[in-house]
C-alpha cells in the first residue's frame, strides 16, 4: 500500500530531511528587522525550491512586504483540495548572549535541533514539504490536490496576507487548511489546536522635550515622557489583572460549566507548569484558572519598554521620548477594530497635554475556533495517532494565527492545526528547539493526513 | 603688573589652548561604560601631564574605580590655599545619529567646539589648568598655593571620591574650593552658582519568568514584570507632580517671600525657556514657578526605562525582566540616606510577590548652599567681571555636585562655582558645545581668581 511505502521512505530519508532543515535554519529571516529583508527573500527562494523538488508548481509572489511562496500540485478530478499554510520568517533572537549556541547556527544536542525558527515555524512547516516530497518520490504524485501558502510576515502580524488572499481567492480555493504552528500537549502527546486568540498589537510613543535634558538642571521644568508613559500603561489594568478599557469585555462569552469542567479535568498541572516557567507564582485575571485564562480569556501584556538611558550604570537625563510595545490577545467575538479604537481612545483621553503621544498599530487579527466534527479534523486525528503512535489531545491556544479567521471568511475553509513541537520549546525565546523525533513523527503525520484525506473522499 | 601679563599671555596663546583641549576631547572617557576604562585612564594621564607642564607636582592616584589626578604647586609661607576641583570623565553620548559631528571628533563651528565633554567638564576644568600654566610661564609660579583634584567618576555619582578625600584630608587641606562645572545665566552674563541639589539615583529591576515567553501562549499565566514596573513607577508621583514617598518633603524648607520675590524678579523668561527646550509646555510640582522648582524644590525623574523587545516592529514576548533608572534631586536639609530608605521601603511595600524586585543605588549625595559673603566669593565675582567684562549673576542650580557637602564636612572648606559655558550647551545631550570666547574668558577669569585670592591675603 502506498501509505506504508511513503512512511518507509520518510524514515529512510531522515538524515536528508534534517540536513535540509538545518540549511533553512541558517538563514536569519527575521521579518521584523528591515536589514534582514535580503535573508527573508533568501528563505522564500529556498522554500520554493524544496516545493519544486516535491513535484509542485511553485511561485515566489511579491507583496507590499516580504514575499509569499505559493505552490500547487495541480488540478485533478477526484478528492478534496488541501491548503497547507505556514511561515518561513522568524522572531528576533533577543539577547545573543542567552543562546547556548548561536541562533542561526543550528546545533543538534540531546536529540533536538537548537535554532531560531526550529519549531516556529520552519521546522514544523517543513514537515509538510517533506511529506509531499515522500509522496512524490514513492507514488509519483500526491494523493489529493495540495496547495501551499508559506508567508514571510507571520511574526509581524501578517500585514500583507489579507490583501493577498483577497486578490487570489480562486487560486487558493480549497476544502480545508492544515497548519502546523502549534505545540503538543505534553512531551508524549501530539495535539490538535482548535482555537486561537486574536491580537491587537500597539506601540505607544510619548514625546517631551526636543532632546534629552540634564535631569538636574531641567528637573521641574517639563513633563518627563517616561514618567507619563508608566502612568498610561499602569492605567490599563487593575490589581486583579482586569483590563480597564471601556467595553473590552462586552463581547467576551462567559465560560460555560461544561467548558470549565473539561478544562479542569484536562490533567493540566498548574503548579508544575508555573515552576517550569520559573516565575514566583501564577498570576492573571481574578476568578479564573491558568488554563481558563490561557484558552478562553483575553489578556494584555507589555512586550517591550524603552526610553532614556538604557546602558550600564547611571546617566541623569530627562528622556526626549519613551515608548511601549504592548499587545492584547482577544477571544472569539471580540472585534479587533473595536478593541483597537477603545485602546486609542482610552490613552488619548488620559495623555496629558504636557507631552505629545503617537500610537501605532503593528497588528490586528481576530480569534478562531474550529468545528470539531469535520472530515479534516478526523483525518488529522488519525494522522497524528499514526505518526506519533498516540491519540492526540484537543486543545486551545493563547497564540494568534491571523490567517484562520481570514481563510474562513475569504475561502470558506476551516483550518486544522496539528502540533508537533514541545510546548516548552522556547518559542520566541533564546534556545528555541525542535526534537528530531518530533520532526520525523510530524513528517509521518503530515503524510498520513494527505492519505487520510484521500480515503475520506472515496 | 603680573596679572596683566598673565592675561596677555593667555590671549596670545589661545590657539595652543584650543589645540590642547581638542586633544582631551578626542579621548572617549565615558565613566559609566566599563569598556571605556582604558580611555578614562588615558584622559587622567593626559590631565596629569598638562598639570605637570603648568609647574605643579602631579600624581595619578588609583581608586576602587577610575583614578583621581592630584596636583600641588607646593607649600609657601603666605596666602591662602585654593583647591581646584573638576572632572575629566564624560556622559555617554546617547544616539550617535543625533550628533551633527561625532561626539569624540571635536569640531569647531559657529565659534564653538562641539564634542561630548566640551563644557561638562573637560572644557571648563581645563581653563584652570591653562590659567595655572599662564601664571607659571609669566611669573615663574602661582600667586597662591594651588591644588587640583580632577576626578574621573563625576558622571556616575563620584562613588570613590568620599573615601579618597577622607584618606587624604591633610594633603587636600585648603581655604576654599573653586569649581567650574556650572553655566552662565544667559549668553552675556557669567554666573556664580551658590546652591546645588542633592541626588539619590536608583535602578529598579523587576524579574518574572526565567526567560522571555510567548505572550500568546503564556499570557494569563504569570505576572508581566514590565507591567508591574510601570505600576511601581506611576505610584511615585501624583498628577500634580508631588512625590508620594512618605516623609519626602519633611525636611524641605518652605520658600520665603524674599526668595520668591528675588526669583520672580530675576528676569527669568519662563515661556522662552520652555520654548527653547522644545516641550509642549512647562510642567512640575503644582504651586511653584519653573525657577522655584529648578532652584528650591526636590524633583524625581525617570532617566531610563527598558525591558522586553526594544527593536523595530513587533515581537510578542512577556519579558523575563524590566528595569527603570530614576533619580531624585534633593534640596538642603533632605538627608539622602533617609530618602533612599524611604524609596526602597515604598517600592518594597508595593511590589507584589508575583515578581522579584532588585533595587540598586547608583549615587547618593546631599545638596549644598555656599555663603555669599566669603573672601573667595568676592574674589570670584571680581574675577568673572574682569574675565568676561560683565558682572556675574548669582544663581542656584538643579544639578548635583556631590563633592560640595563632602568638602565642607571633611575639609571645612566652602566652594565657589564659576560658570563659563552657555546654559543651553547640550549638557548630557547630543551636540554638546562650548564657545571659544567663553573658553578664553573663562581662562582669564580663572587666572584673575588666583590673583585676587593672592591680593586678599595681603
Amino acid at each position: 500500500m502506498a501509505m506504508d511505502r511513503v512512511v518507509e521512505y520518510i524514515d529512510a530519508h531522515q538524515d536528508e530531511s534534517v540536513e535540509q532543515l538545518l540549511e533553512l535554519l541558517r538563514i536569519p529571516s527575521i521579518s521584523a528587522q528591515p536589514d534582514r529583508s535580503g535573508d527573508v527573500a533568501d528563505a522564500a527562494a529556498w522554500v520554493s525550491q524544496r516545493l519544486g523538488e516535491a513535484g509542485l508548481t511553485t511561485e515566489v509572489l511579491p507583496t507590499a512586504g516580504h514575499p509569499i511562496v505559493f505552490a500547487d500540485s495541480g488540478p485533478r478530478d477526484d478528492g478534496p483540495t488541501v491548503l497547507v499554510y505556514g511561515h518561513y520568517d522568524v522572531q528576533p533572537i533577543g539577547d545573543p548572549d542567552k543562546w547556548v549556541t548561536p541562533a542561526f547556527e543550528p546545533a543538534v544536542r540531546d536529540g533536538a535541533i537548537f535554532a531560531r525558527g526550529a519549531a516556529d515555524d520552519k521546522g514544523q512547516m517543513f514537515t509538510h514539504i517533506r511529506a509531499a516530497h515522500a509522496w512524490h518520490a514513492v507514488a509519483g504524485g500526491l494523493p489529493v490536490r495540495v496547495k501551499f501558502l508559506i508567508e514571510g510576515e507571520e511574526e509581524t502580524g501578517s500585514p500583507n496576507v489579507e490583501p493577498f488572499v483577497r486578490a487570489h481567492r480562486e487560486r487558493l480555493a480549497c476544502d480545508c487548511v492544515v497548519i502546523s504552528d502549534t505545540a503538543k500537549l505534553d512531551p508524549e502527546t501530539p495535539a490538535i489546536t482548535y482555537g486561537t486568540k486574536g491580537l491587537v498589537y500597539k506601540e505607544v510613543k510619548v514625546f517631551g522635550p526636543a532632546k534629552d535634558l540634564h535631569s538636574g538642571s531641567f528637573g521641574g521644568s517639563v513633563a518627563n515622557p517616561a514618567t507619563i508613559l508608566t502612568g498610561l500603561v499602569a492605567a490599563l489594568k487593575d490589581e486583579h489583572d482586569r483590563i480597564l478599557l471601556p467595553g473590552f469585555y462586552d463581547d467576551v462569552k462567559a465560560i460555560t460549566d461544561t467548558e470549565r469542567d473539561a478544562m479542569g479535568g484536562s490533567g493540566f498541572d498548574e503548579a508544575a507548569f508555573i515552576e517550569q516557567l520559573g516565575a514566583p507564582c501564577a498570576f492573571g485575571e481574578a476568578g479564573y484558572t491558568v488554563l481558563e485564562r490561557r484558552w478562553t480569556r483575553p489578556t494584555l501584556d507589555v512586550n517591550g519598554l524603552y526610553g532614556g538611558y538604557m546602558g550600564e550604570g547611571a546617566a541623569t537625563v530627562i528622556p526626549a521620548s519613551a515608548g511601549v510595545k504592548l499587545s492584547m490577545r482577544l477571544v472569539l467575538d471580540q472585534d479587533p477594530e473595536r478593541i483597537s479604537r477603545a485602546f486609542d481612545d482610552f490613552l488619548r483621553a488620559r495623555c496629558p497635554d504636557t507631552v505629545r503621544m503617537e500610537i501605532e498599530t503593528h497588528g490586528s487579527a481576530g480569534a478562531y475556533v474550529a468545528p470539531l466534527d469535520s472530515e479534516a479534523m478526523r483525518a488529522a486525528s488519525r494522522a497524528l495517532a499514526s505518526g506519533f503512535g498516540r491519540e492526540p489531545a484537543r486543545v486551545r491556544e493563547g497564540g494568534t494565527l491571523p490567517i484562520l479567521p481570514l481563510f474562513k471568511r475569504e475561502l470558506g475553509a476551516e483550518s486544522v492545526m496539528m502540533g508537533f513541537c514541545r510546548s516548552d520549546c522556547n518559542l520566541h525565546s533564546p534556545n528555541e528547539f525542535f526534537h528530531l523525533s518530533d520532526f520525523h513523527a510530524g513528517t509521518r503525520s503530515a503524510a498520513h493526513f494527505l492519505g487520510n484525506m484521500s480515503n475520506h473522499s472515496r
